[in-house]
């Protein structure tokens, strides 16, 4: 086997989800996930701190990619309407993967350590975009608020667009999901 | 040690929430905290699964209080505020326990695996409440993202409140943040 792996993240990735919905999360070892990959325990290790993480290495660039977007939005622009551009962004990083995203979403809830790194994930999320908000000057607590319904939207919106057929595009389905909050919220 | 044990649940969640705070939730064993409250690890085992869930003891009872007040709700009120009237009862089960919520809160951020159990919790707690709000006759999307951005308020709110004195009710600061979110997602 040759030291330099192409793609190995996604081959590891895609070994580890496999399994996980075959065998389950328990009765998989971080040495099945790296046979299956044709890759060593070390590789793994290399770009995996553990066999949770391995189904969350887009995490880091989903939340750069929103906090960018972010910081780009117009001056003018209200929290609200910053952090919608932000998950907008979303779109590109899952638009062309629905059934990929669809096999993943089932072999997360199915387990609840994954569920709790999902979550964690999902929060960290959170923290960064009321952190850009900060940046562009909104005040506390309607930098975490805003945050946290950016947050809430997408959860929701990406769940429905896992359930859907995929023709939709999810960028779709969180604006749509984002109007709802607001009718919601105006006591409709 | 007689085997009938006053209180046993709130002396192992003190000794627990002290050890945190003193050596660290992973420098301490469930033997320390059994020690510490003059328990044995048995009694421990009878009332906790494990030495995360002995900081959550009071999470199923804030969702049965949650949820029979959601049901109890008037039948025209609006989702959003049919949850806000849910969120009040928190303060119930909170209002006179300012300086141990706060120590709890600093144990649990302090610790990944807290903070991850802490985020199902609440997970587990926007579900309940959307179930909640569909038995209301509430359809989807709506009454999952009128739970979300419940439980976004209740997070953001308790934080709050955790950092301020104490003087303030709980349930008022649910209600300004609530206030807040709704000029939020107005765009203001």
């Amino acid at each position: 086997m040759s030291r330099w792996e192409p793609n190995a993240r996604g081959r590891l990735e895609q070994a580890a989800l496999e399994l996980y919905g075959e065998r389950g999360f328990e009765q998989t070892t971080v040495a099945d996930i790296a046979q299956r990959a044709g890759l060593t325990e070390r590789t793994f290790f290399r770009h995996y701190a553990d066999k949770r993480e391995v189904l969350f290495g887009g995490a880091a660039s989903l939340q750069e990619a929103l906090v960018s977007t972010l910081a780009a939005a117009p001056a003018a622009a209200a929290p609200i309407d910053a952090v919608a551009a932000a998950l907008g962004t979303a779109a590109d990083l899952f638009g062309e993967r629905h059934a990929f995203a669809r096999r993943r979403h089932r072999v997360i809830v199915a387990n609840a350590d994954l569920r709790e790194r999902e979550l964690i994930k999902l929060a960290d999320l959170s923290a960064a975009l009321a952190d850009g908000l900060r940046a562009r000057g909104v005040a506390d607590p309607a930098a975490s608020l805003a945050a946290e319904a950016g947050v809430a939207v997408f959860k929701v919106a990406f769940e429905r667009w896992i359930e859907e057929s995929g023709e939709r595009d999810v960028a779709e389905v969180i604006r749509e999901s984002l109007a709802e909050l607001k009718v919601v919220m105006a006591g409709g």
